[in-house]
């Protein structure tokens, strides 16, 4: 039934293979995490320090022993720096690995590093200083992207375009007020990750398996040590706890919906049909068929990558729902969602001011819509509230105007005061004033609004934000 | 093929009855939200109040026509409280349905209410309410639940258990412990609620549909009636903002997790094969088919329920991901998607205390499997370690002891000193002392630990914190 | 910092309710399922009688016994079809609700109804019955959807429209060929229901609570009465299997993605800015702020909902996932998930074919939007490949001639002779008739294409596919 | 506030390098795929082939550059298969590296190759043969498995257990029932991929960029050289159709879940406190800080990598909703989705056997459990209503019966007749004979139950279904 071909090729080595391995080799194959907790290197020696440090502190270590630990460490530093580390597979994971070299180096000392001390409690130590570096890090990001918007915004205040809701034209705003709800939306980001770093910022170090230890040791020192604002406060609890992890998810997922709801704005806004903006070439990529192609893939791709850490958050909620509590090898997996996670969000953050700062408006199209569309329905209604009619009967005199003008192929810019008359008798030219979009700046006033005023206050208290974080 | 039964069956009840429904009907149906949005009338009639208050201290609306909207509401609200509101379908959603019966009620003055506002700004102001009332709900309850942990820890310091990792037996800690783990999980979803009021503490009235209105209307008037913080920042952004329902999700998928890793604890500790802890009946059911069964169903339920928690916050991910932004009809599904998800944790958070207090811990259970099980290994490594055995080397002595042990099917609280003796060869009486499970209160003394101490503190430090808050 | 308001407003409601419940009466409602499940009273009542059948073909009931089941489930039949049936809710469910008012109406015998069989295995049943019918149902709707495109396929052969990938013109193509990109997208669906109804096709009848019964039972009778292609195979399987669900909630979602992309196309497409289609307006709303606004509801609509059923999907994976084998209570909320996501579905699938239907295309727009592009680019390179130039060859001088014709802001249609022999000396005056729109219908002439004959023969093998199944 | 070390330690590194790359650099990092689609090189070639043969077919290519062609594709497969093809990653994918190598190879032949052909119908053919020798890697790797099951079912024919519902003890069935209820869920999984591949047959070369091609291609050609059943029916559906990757997800989400219930399954029966089974060393890992553990990561780590399938199949829905149709670059991440599962899947299935196999059955515990439960209730249940008593009326004497003798601290097989005739008069020896739990071997005697007659019937099924399929 299926070709000659397929029986002979590609099945074959995918599953011949794998039945020819030893057991031995597939148990350690499919339980080995050192290729990718390998990347906890940095994180698993700086907790060890400090764990050998309190050991010293409380008379487990001699001072000795101490530098000893401390000597071992400094070469396996250089080692990971210049690539020569020795990383052994079979050892498992970047734990095992760190401790063997390290016992290597310096003899028997070694051995008594893991000391009052499990693997449980390590690992959920080097993956809270890891989350910790990258909270910061996309605050970091953040308020560069932030940045990127205000400056947008303040070269483009009276800059108006068709606004929707829908993907219906709705009203004029400007594109400052645009870029400044974006800058809103991150700001919001920013702040979550304030709140997130003030909850986790707990060391684990001390909790042992789950019941600490009957050592002398002092949690309070090694959390000190590692710039945490306490240690832990139950073990049961800390060993089998990944909420750190769980929310950091969730933060970026919040910021990756913000990301691809901007990213669809853009394709849209770039499309050839709409063409209320063009990207610069170096953004995008042509077809390997059709040679006038020019195609958003930077902003495709940041929406694309938005499912892929959206993914990586389900995954983690799956992977706790219904977990015995304490530590489960199942929690081995978290690092394959936080990871790949954490690269997408860095990587997109990096990019985006640069597509922020870019960004091509085409000012015509938008003329021609204006000009062309019913945006000012609205403030043509309102012109009427405010010379007493109800809004609601205000609103219905407008649309019977707009439906009428629709079947006849008009603008509405081209409306007379005759016909306003016919649905409303006391009108004058000076109603037909509020159809000019030009007016949005001014007569929109309020705190909050497109006006002009008001996205000037928008920018200053975004900068005073961010200024007052100094991140 | 299938029996002549079935197609006559319900598959014409099922089918023959959409396709006969008048289109508009069924248009009607598809896009109504009257069903579910109807729980929202006290936020919509709080809400709307607040908004006729502002438009009349900026002399849009009289003082008698706020009277005359005012005493409408009374009206409406007496309405709702005794049933008679007269519901339409075909108004769609419950704020068409309140506005048109206002203006039924109150005649033209109605028409004036949705002055300087739009169904966009007004339905993200009943939800903001509702999830700030939400939020204030969970934290009562979240702080009765911790109460329940509390209490039940305070008569359990002593109460030892055989403490799993991976659910192997690993060492003994105290019930109290135990409890206190959860409390701690919960205290941290405590904290995140309050993050999170604090984070989106905005009122959206104002923003209009997108751009604001040109009506001289002053959103901070409208905020602070509300009990907000400050008016929005942006009105293109919180139009389309339901980050605020995201969170509260997330954090919901956060609670529902804790619960749900104490379900699976205590259906597997409940279990006829384990034997731990017994639930009181009133909290279980029996079986339709085998007559000894007790099930633990409302632990099963809360576990099960959880996946639909879960399933809500991902609903809502899926809603947000890639859409245009402001204000896009798909919003609307946001209701169902939050609506079940509140009333589930709110039920079990309701629920939960009850469980924890009635729980009946079995002893003997506990004391036979203390006895014969090798718990207390770890223990007698860190004996070692104190009188200088290098860990690792005591953590090999130890498991040879424990292997040897094993296959004599012996316990190792039978071990004796010249067996030790085999392996370490300086072993005396006064090791074999921390075999002893109960040492494991008064040996574990450091912060975070099972001991006596730790677990006393813990007790206070969270009195402390719940008091501060004074919930 | 609240205001008063809030203190003694829904937040008390909220809350001190649920706190003043009685135990039982939590318990009660945190356990019920009555109010979704009530649902399935019909396939209750077949399954117990095709059950009583069974019983009385083995001998375990009497032939007169079997007589007054069946005449107490026609009372009960037509209680439910006048709305009299007296529901319980303190019987917890529809299975209870009946069997009760079963033994009320008859006597002892109802008492027999129940044996042999436990609820494991009866509510199994149900759940099987509701989701065959459930399928047959979408076939139905899926054909008529189907119909609905081939009907418009037909009339819009030649009317052509830029085609997008990634949102940018590419190419053109007939809308008929685009209308049956996704008859075949909905055919795909189709036939996986066909799939899925053999796979499932199986009565769980005879399981007992998982383990079958020591009475003399025949699960083969019962499968047969019912329709059922064979009894369970294993009825420890079985009582616990819900894949029957998962997959169709699976292919719901395979169903909902479709008509999501066909959604998102459609809003785009109807968008203001872009115009290729227009909506009827009774597929429309207005705003309640804007006067001239009508918004493609239904279509946003039908993409919001697609997340409810993704989600409910979702949720009923994070049920089953991690769940020990056989019945746990956890599995009474997969009703909870099933419900919703079907009603979308159907609904959806029902509304479907009258936007198709009514969808009216603006050609004028694709006009001029065909003459002024450049979808004609490949076009014109695959004559030059038919002149011998290797592709990749013929892409860089098609390439070539549009950057510079862009440059000068004019469309590829303008192009010379003389200009193209800039970039490719041997061209001549036939080469340029490739640039024009209308020959793509003859020129795309292999099957598959949106050339006209390749159209026809989708056209014929769709009516031929859908004739064949005569659902 | 933070420590020293940290302002100055992996933060920078982390996030000074990112800013300080060359925009260029940074784009490319972002939109490569080549670090993951190289995988799909075999695939590549062979479509590529199959394309090359089909262009010189139909005259497009002369049989001189077929040869060429070919000839360069085996110079290609030589350098891939020892490790010396030149990857070069600023060619972005795998296509562009090998249609760039076959004509640095070749020469301007090598530029002939993509005539008629796009990226877009390139890549969707490759994930195509790669998803279809997926399919069938992991129907032989069920078959497997389930013989792995069968043969374990074999030898446990008679060895009863307590089964449990809701986790509580329920009756006793054989291990070989429990054995054959796992092959019946993977046996649904193998016709799940049978007819997930009759689906998909599909060849989508010929399609194009959307359009098909004014070249005279016939893409039945190559479908049929590459083993497909049809092309492509639509060009403008093929290429934005991701249903293969999504179904295929979707069945790798539900084979796990199998396996993810096995895995708590055998984590709950070999845990400590349980005991009913007990896994060999080398599945198990121990403690580095308990001596005694031994835990069974491989069933946790199955569990767990659960969580990433399920996550993965996620990732692809969130990817698809609301994409606008044909071909959209957000696509790209599909294979980041479908890759890591694909491997999960795969080396899950080639371990289970080794885990089934080797999995040791500890009857003593059983028979303890057997001896003193209440697991044989319904029997005697049973035994009543055959001798009349209407169901419900027995399940209330034995359900009295066991109430006593729990209160008691009594197990029911110690219940003496006249005990029994406090609650039924008729009570005699004979039916206390129903309490024996090996009975269940003889008196459950129809098909699907646990009995000797059923469970052979079970196995010999089986076996013919594997037969049949000769995988």
């Amino acid at each position: 039934m299926k070709s000659e071909e397929r029986k002979n090729g590609e099945n074959t080595a995918l599953w011949g293979g794998r039945f020819s391995q030893s057991l031995d080799q597939q148990v350690l194959n499919y339980s080995a995490s050192l290729h990718f907790d390998s990347r906890l290197a940095p994180q698993d020696i700086r907790g060890s320090k400090a764990h050998a440090a309190m050991l010293s502190q409380v008379g487990i270590l001699s001072a000795i022993e101490l530098q000893q630990i401390n000597g071992g460490f400094e070469t396996i530093e250089a080692e990971l720096a210049q690539g020569t580390f020795p990383f052994r597979p079979e050892l498992e994971d970047i734990h095992m690995n760190i401790e063997t070299r390290l016992t290597e180096l310096i003899g028997d000392v070694g051995k008594k590093l893991h000391t009052g001390r499990s693997r449980n409690d390590q690992v959920a130590l080097d993956l809270r200083l890891f989350c910790r570096d990258v909270a910061d890090g996309w605050q970091l990001a953040l308020s560069r992207l932030i940045s990127a918007f205000i400056e947008r915004a303040e070269l483009t205040k009276e800059t108006l375009f068709p606004a929707s809701t829908h993907l219906q034209a709705a009203q004029p705003i400007s594109w400052a007020h645009y870029f400044l709800a974006f800058a809103a939306m991150f700001e919001r980001d920013l702040r979550r990750l304030e709140s997130y770093k003030t909850l986790h910022d707990v060391s684990p170090l001390g909790a042992g398996a789950l019941a600490g230890t009957t050592l002398p040791i002092d949690p309070a020192i090694s959390a000190k040590a590692l710039g945490f604002a306490r240690p832990f406060f139950n073990s049961y609890d800390v060993v089998g706890d990944r909420d750190f992890i769980l929310e950091l998810l969730q933060i970026a997922s919040q910021i990756m919906l913000h990301v691809s709801r901007l990213a669809e704005d853009l394709v849209y806004y770039s499309s050839t049909l709409v063409g209320l903006v063009d990207l610069p070439d170096k953004l995008c990529t042509g077809s390997s068929m059709m040679p006038q192609k020019k195609n958003p893939d930077i902003l495709e791709l940041a929406r694309g990558k938005t499912a892929t850490v959206l993914g990586s958050a389900q995954a983690m909620v799956l992977l706790l729902k219904g977990l015995p509590s304490s530590y489960n090898r199942d929690l081995q997996q978290d690092k394959e969602h936080l990871f790949p996670a954490v690269d997408i969000v860095s990587d997109t953050l990096a990019l985006l001011p640069v597509v922020i700062s870019q960004l091509q408006i085409l000012e015509a199209r938008s003329q021609e819509l204006l000009a062309s569309g019913f945006l000012m329905a609205t403030d043509l209604a309102e012109a009427l509230v405010k010379r007493g009619v109800p809004f609601r009967r205000a609103h219905e005199i407008v649309g019977a105007t707009v439906g009428e003008l629709t079947r006849k192929n008009r603008s509405l810019i081209s409306l007379t005061v005759a016909e306003l008359q016919q649905h409303y008798s006391e009108a004058d030219a000076d109603l037909l004033e509020s159809l000019k979009p030009a007016r949005v700046l001014q007569e929109r006033s309020h705190s909050g609004s497109t006006g002009l005023k008001s996205v000037a206050d928008q920018i200053s208290e975004l900068r005073q934000a961010l200024a007052s974080r100094s991140i």
